[in-house]
């Protein structure tokens, strides 16, 4: 850092050349933006090398400062991780652009015709954990619906995020865009989240958490500008009465151990006390087999030696790994109330062959995903058909569910005239 | 009050109820909603005489706190205003119901048929001045959207609004509502504004403001929950020199006279230099000619000797009254700079025959409205065709414009399968 800059005025500039830029790129057409995008992904291709390369020291001061084995993973770069995120940046470029849509028109009995048109929210901050591969999405993401995008990763991957920004200004280049549509916090140091929270000077619109539990937390506490984001996802599969036990087991084993890691993973099962004796063996007896620990109450236990005891802390955790909550409730109304009780508002899914019950489930579950004989794996913006996804979010207002690039954009009026004054 | 009952303890049981009752009202059908704004109505009409009375005892009270004429004039009610606010509730319950509307729906290649689909938002928080109407709009536009209501209004009009909320709350109960889906702060005591704006724990969902700068910018500052609204509303009309002189003198008259209260008054004339010999006289003794002050650059003062000079800080004034800034601009581009630098994204509007010019103000211009050859007053809710408004938002997340009953909803994934699990 140059003596007498301070990182306040730094990431102040920063700001406003994102304003800037962000003023430019909402102007930007399809076919400009989705060049970028292309020769970002070239040039990723074609920087194999290097990136590697500037990964190798991220990883080296990583294992000197003795971090763990899945941090270690989350870090680690290699060709084909690499190819993923070219390939990533190319399907952005495949999808709709969303700017300039017109959502609804209509005309007034004055004459005067209004439109709902589609345009970026403006200046979009992402902080993330040290996983160089989301500021290949996050920066494509934004370009593609507009944005100016500052991005923040985690200090360990600094040297790995520099090397991919190169390659992502290049692409901004040969398009003939701005390099200031995305930018890279210039340093490590831990005040410039701060700065990034409070909206570094009102030129930041929309704040993104990527990452675990501390960071989002952190980041919902003090953000001053509006952020998208899901604390966590405890995601409930109610077994009715009237579900098929075979689906049943599938979807719930699914649901729980296809990847336990996501934020769309199952964490407790609700099974219809009138059909336990119909469901309930089998479907502890899939997940144990399967390798999951099974924590119970009491007639769970009864079922299935194998169970251990749940506590009440149990039905309110994240597990994110092979563990599994599980209780007996007395049909859909219990276990709605359940949901109300201890979920999050992010994807509860309901295994019944009851319309009605389904119905019920679907209107009245207030989360931002609710499904119906379907695995809460699916919680995920690709599934949905929405390309790439910025991540989840379970706030009410603006973006619900999975964030795509059609949720980073807002809306403006336009509205055409004669000479229509008010009377 | 109670001995022993804190504020706190008060008005963390009015969430809480509020949240029950949001829970209930989201499942209401549309005709039992009508059936309450109907009947709300019907029992306003009939109380009149109440009302009236409970209105007299907030006038004296404000008379003898010797508060002035145009504070007194939004406190008071008389038949005609309680009329009025009847029939605005039989509008709403005229208006289309958005809860349960599909807003898209879309069925993946693995056959899972996904629905966006319309929900209330939950609890929303109203905080207001004193004046009685803004009770029966925002209780009613809360209920039609699904949405429980906690109404805080200025302390000078508490007994108006507590008779209005009986009203209310009598229309709830014969449609079979509960009571507490609107709810009044049950004191005036000013701790409970704070407590509103830090979300009664995790109760509110939103907050809306209404009022004057000073009221929306401590709200703006204070709340930890999300908030629509807007701060000001700088105006701009700019007369390009495409425009019909004629045209131009209509629109600027209008946007600045017609009311000069109102957020979408014109507070800025921005006229094209290039055309200035034929439309800045005529544009500035129209004004002058109405009772309107002009406070004007160099050429407007040479073009006119009543024009008195404009300040730097005349660009960035919302007078609300019958004065007005004007300059000389080249062209679109200095103007839209102008509006960039000076304006408020609330609304801004051009006069021009000129359509590459129009289009270009159109896209280029970030506000939540812009207008071609029209009125900047048309800025309102029942002008757009939502029915009653709200307010006007001018942030960019979620609600941007005149905020109606769609604009207080959310939406939720529907996701109905046949037993999909996620490969």
């Amino acid at each position: 850092m140059n003596a007498g800059i301070s990182n306040r005025d730094l990431m102040m500039t920063l700001g406003q050349a994102a304003r800037t830029a962000a003023r430019m790129l909402a102007l930007a057409p399809a076919e400009q933006k989705n060049q970028a995008l292309m020769a970002m992904a070239a040039k990723i291709r074609r920087s194999t090398a290097d990136i590697l390369s500037e990964n190798r020291r991220d990883l080296e001061n990583a294992r000197a400062r003795e971090l763990k084995g899945s941090f270690l993973d989350r870090l680690t770069l290699d060709e084909a991780r690499l190819d993923a995120m070219a390939r990533g940046l190319e399907e952005i470029a495949a999808l709709p652009d969303p700017v300039g849509q017109v959502m609804a028109a209509w005309t007034r009995p004055n004459g005067l015709a209004i439109s709902r048109v589609r345009v970026p929210i403006g200046v979009i901050g992402i902080i993330y954990e040290s996983r160089p591969n989301v500021t290949a999405d996050a920066g494509g993401l934004c370009l593609k619906s507009g944005n100016a995008a500052i991005l923040r990763g985690g200090s360990d991957s600094f040297h790995s995020s520099a090397a991919i920004v190169s390659c992502l200004q290049r692409g901004l280049d040969i398009a003939g865009l701005p390099r200031t549509v995305i930018q890279m916090v210039p340093n490590a140091e831990r005040d410039c989240v701060g700065l990034m929270l409070e909206g570094l000077g009102g030129t930041i619109d929309l704040i993104v958490p990527r990452g675990g539990k501390s960071l989002v937390a952190r980041v919902q506490q003090d953000a001053r500008v509006p952020v998208f984001s899901h604390l966590e996802g405890i995601c409930h599969v109610y077994v009715d009465k009237a579900a098929d036990t075979e689906m049943a087991q599938r979807v719930v084993l699914n649901a729980k151990m296809r990847r336990t890691g996501i934020c769309g993973a199952a964490e407790t099962i609700l099974i219809d006390r009138a059909a336990a004796d119909r469901n309930l063996k089998p479907i502890i007896a899939t997940l144990i087999d399967a390798g999951c620990e099974v924590r119970g109450d009491e007639a769970c236990r009864a079922a299935d030696p194998r169970v251990k005891p749940a506590t009440e802390e149990d039905w309110s955790t994240e597990y994110l790994d092979a563990i599994v909550a599980m209780k007996l409730v007395d049909g859909v109304d219990e276990a709605m109330a359940h949901i109300a009780a201890y979920g999050s508002q992010h994807t509860d899914a309901i295994i019944t062959g009851d319309a009605a019950t389904a119905a019920r489930f679907l209107n009245e579950v207030d989360s931002a995903i609710v499904l119906h004989n379907a695995s809460t794996q699916f919680a995920d913006g690709g599934e949905f058909g929405f390309g790439a996804e910025i991540g989840i979010a379970t706030g009410k207002l603006h973006a619900r569910g999975p964030v795509g690039v059609e949720q980073l954009t807002t809306f403006k009026y336009q509205v055409r005239g004669a000479g229509q004054t008010r009377p």
